[in-house]
């Protein structure tokens, strides 16, 4: 099961050791509790993209395995976000996180998606949370675990999302609407200058 | 663009030739227009599920490139499949072919989703087509040929796919509602016995 959780939390870019971490029921904010459950309807929620084996790591050891990472975000973000270019309060994007499988029914060649491996949830309330936005990771449960804002995944999201701290930039029907509407972020702008 | 259909039509065990058929303006059944419009607001629907580079042809050359294909349904659909384990009549399905891409942003490793390659729909109409089920090839673009019933597509999917002529055994939350609602087809219980 370790071995598992690290894959999502590689994937997400987020801080290995923030998932083992014991937290209390009050988060440490004081605003909001530290533990959330998985909205139970996600899957029929809208889809902006997969990366299989995914990592923002150079040179990480090989799992053993082959992963997908399916993202969701919550239907009414996503309409906001055609119309603006950005996500709205209250946004909530689900990472979900399966072995890939290649040995089954008549395929020969190539990954298919198997169980569930881990989930993440990255969401945004603007009065609770300090940079308004916030992690939670869940394992393969449905009680995810508020992420302290120490961890990775909050400086390495601001510093290379495209777009209001959103990986963007790997959601190929979304991306085109941040150039148009001229929500790109000033870090990501920079990054990609003359590429 | 050739070389982009190919893998679009391998991937979905569809007739390579069929693709590049001239349709005529009605369908041979007479029933219908043999070209279709692509519904244009798929990426709302509910996904079922991703594969990267399947094939389901042993031995196929590499392609020089690798790629996801994602897969779609109408909502309306996937309700009926979870109450009963079936689709309904009209169930259209879309899948998506997309390049994978491994270079860009802060990815140091594995693929995300770049453009469009190809698009198909499968779709039900119990009264248009004699098999209940047509697929209609689309390439990049919005309007999509119906493809013969000689093609492969057809029978490939007829005798392997688990549920109702679809490959449900590649969609992870689907398969189990299958097996518990008793719908898996008699030719994929037969292949799947004691494996």
């Amino acid at each position: 099961m370790k071995r598992v959780l690290l894959s999502a939390v590689v994937l997400a870019g987020m801080a290995v050791l923030a998932q083992n971490q014991t937290a209390s029921k009050k988060a440490a904010d004081g605003k909001g509790e530290a533990q959330m459950k998985l909205p139970p309807n996600y899957r029929e929620w809208v889809y902006v993209s997969s990366g299989f084996d995914m990592s923002y790591v150079p040179g990480l050891a090989n799992m053993g395995h082959s992963m997908f990472d399916n993202v969701f975000v919550n239907p009414e973000a996503y309409k906001k976000f055609l119309e603006t270019g950005t996500w709205p309060d209250k946004t909530v994007f689900v990472l979900e996180a399966r072995m890939a499988q290649n040995k089954g029914s008549i395929n020969k060649k190539g990954s298919y998606q198997g169980e569930v491996m881990a989930r993440e949830v990255h969401m945004k309330d603007e009065a609770r949370f300090p940079g308004k936005w916030a992690f939670f990771g869940f394992g393969d449960g449905d009680t995810g675990t508020l992420i302290p804002t120490s961890a990775d995944c909050y400086s390495c999201h601001s510093a290379h999302g495209a777009v209001d701290t959103t990986f963007v930039q790997f959601y190929p029907t979304l991306i085109g609407v941040a150039k148009q509407k001229g929500t790109l972020s000033a870090g990501y702008v920079k990054e990609t200058q003359g590429k």
